[in-house]
């Protein structure tokens, strides 16, 4: 397949082996000559790590070389903390991690870092990353004090992306997009078989297409973005407001110190507060209705609904699809799947922690 | 630039006199040794016939290898017809013009035709062009049975973004979207200096953008989409409804069996007609509402309006730029250039004639 001299591959291979990245598993089946010597990616000889950096926490995946999670972990953060503070945690987990479970530095081949707002990824900077109230950041410094392995930093749905398309439902796909509902609503786009940025590193920003010209006054200064009809944050701001509020409260939290959040909101929607579930239905078809205008100006072949979505997922997936077949054109919708993430939560983190693997198989 | 020796350039130069693609224009500044023979595209060698195909008619034009063009001309047609009776039409046109300037055959490279709707240009299909009301319709044989040089279909819109990349206001942009505004509303992406079809070859139709929920029916089954508030036809529409329509009428048209058409409407908003000019003013916010979308998502370098924009486009320009920078996300905006297109109504049925020559230098 290389076009490589056995001569040539046989050099590759030896240093390879050498080095561990892989190791020999037996022989296969002869085909005329010596039977062949299987080879396959050692497991657990080198390391990724991936982070994703959210309003609620931070996320932190190990995988090995293989892309199989060595190790995972959840650590709630303070709300607003600065982006030092957090990459200091960071940095206080990694190591935690790579001590206990043994990890020479040199086995870590880098860490990526998801990060939910607008990324220069070649020159390292946030320009903007609102629900974190981080903007204009210089990261490199702040990186290269802390790790002593090479860091990447990407745009928390673009991670997604290109994790559904290394391991997820969008392997052999060229033109898909991933949807991830969270705090805020960000896509990741694959155009061509590649990650699509843009011109300054922002494609994708779904989360402020108008979908209601009625809707409430969004950050970005509209009325009615997607993100004020259909992010969680926006649907537990919609349940508060509920006449019903009071009791569902008393029904639903068990402590009285703990505020609603978004599986309280879940259980109450599936205990059949209707009031509830409507908000969750009224988000699905502003989803499908952002949806519908992505299928007619890219004709992709799938678009996943990632991150939070695949919570409640099984609730609104059919009145999204009603709502996209209603408005989409006819001949777009015809190719279209829309899947809902099996990654789920972990699809940014993981998308992370695939950036240095893809450089390191120059992929 | 290619690596090739002075010997195999040699024998491909000779070989491309000979045929009479290039000619040599004397000879250049010496750099040390023998002076150097200067080489262009030879002019009136061969040729490129480019179609569009649209509702007002057929618009014909014809150029050299050089892209300069020897020749167009506009053919009104009847409405509905059909694709039959288009396709003999030009070629009627094609013949009377080749032998008119004498051009034989053989030094006719192809012919582009641009279509309004949605096209596979593998299979030579036509899926829907609803504005032409065709639907459904396998070009092949129409082709073959017409023409005796290769022909190539191409959506009108995705055409003119080849225009503008080859000779337009596109030039070195990797990144861009040509937005025209007809009879309907189309636009054609490049994304990565390519042209981006999607999987079913419908990108790029932001005509069903919906841009006002409490908007007129479109064809598409939404209500209120970018075509129904912009597009040339819905412009003239309501014109037709504004109460003073009549002394419009009165004033502007002269023949009394003549329909209004945009160009009287651009005549009375130019003589002051205030309630004229706002339809066009309100045409040019939906404009902007759907290129601020556009921007949010795709974070392009410049977005360029064309086709019969360009007829208005001093009245409204400035205003579809005061709407972008209000609606669209600070950063994909910091990066964007909005432009009219120089080329006008010839984008697609130049960007037509191109993709024979594209297939010719094999880019």
């Amino acid at each position: 397949m290389t076009g490589l001299s056995p001569t040539a591959a046989g050099k590759i291979v030896s240093a390879l082996l050498k080095k561990g990245y892989i190791h020999e598993i037996g022989e296969g089946k002869s085909s005329g000559g010596r039977r062949p010597i299987l080879l396959e990616l050692m497991p657990n000889s080198f390391f990724s790590i991936g982070v994703d950096l959210d309003i609620g926490g931070i996320r932190f995946i190990l995988i090995d070389i293989r892309g199989s999670i060595v190790y995972q972990s959840f650590y709630e953060i303070n709300d607003s903390q600065s982006f030092s503070d957090v990459i200091r945690k960071v940095k206080e987990i990694s190591e935690k991690v790579a001590h206990d479970l043994k990890i020479d530095n040199e086995r870590i081949v880098g860490i990526g870092i998801s990060i939910p707002g607008i990324i220069d990824t070649e020159k390292k900077r946030i320009i903007s990353a609102p629900n974190m109230k981080w903007k204009d950041i210089d990261l490199e410094a702040y990186l290269s004090e802390n790790f002593n392995v090479p860091v990447y930093v990407e745009n928390e749905a673009m991670a997604s992306a290109i994790c559904e398309n290394w391991i997820g439902c969008c392997r052999d796909l060229s033109d898909f997009v991933c949807i991830n509902i969270g705090t805020g609503i960000g896509s990741g786009i694959f155009t061509g078989g590649k990650l699509y940025r843009g011109v300054g590193g922002s494609a994708g920003e779904v989360g402020h297409i108008v979908v209601n010209e009625n809707g409430p006054k969004c950050g970005c200064g509209n009325y009615g973005c997607l993100e004020t009809m259909a992010s969680i944050a926006s649907i537990i701001e919609r349940v508060k407001k509920l006449p019903t509020y009071g009791s569902i409260c008393k029904k639903y939290i068990q402590y009285n110190d703990k505020d609603m959040d978004f599986d309280t909101v879940l259980k109450a929607a599936r205990d059949g507060e209707e009031a509830v579930k409507s908000i969750l239905m009224e988000s699905a078809k502003y989803i499908g209705i952002a949806v519908s205008y992505i299928v007619n100006v890219l004709n992709p072949s799938k678009i996943v609904l990632g991150k939070e979505f695949v919570k409640y997922a099984d609730i609104v997936i059919d009145y999204v699809k009603d709502v996209v077949k209603l408005k989409a054109l006819k001949h777009p919708e015809s190719f279209l799947e829309i899947a809902v993430s099996d990654i789920g939560e972990n699809s940014s983190a993981l998308g992370a922690a695939f950036i240095p693997l893809k450089v390191l198989f120059g992929r």
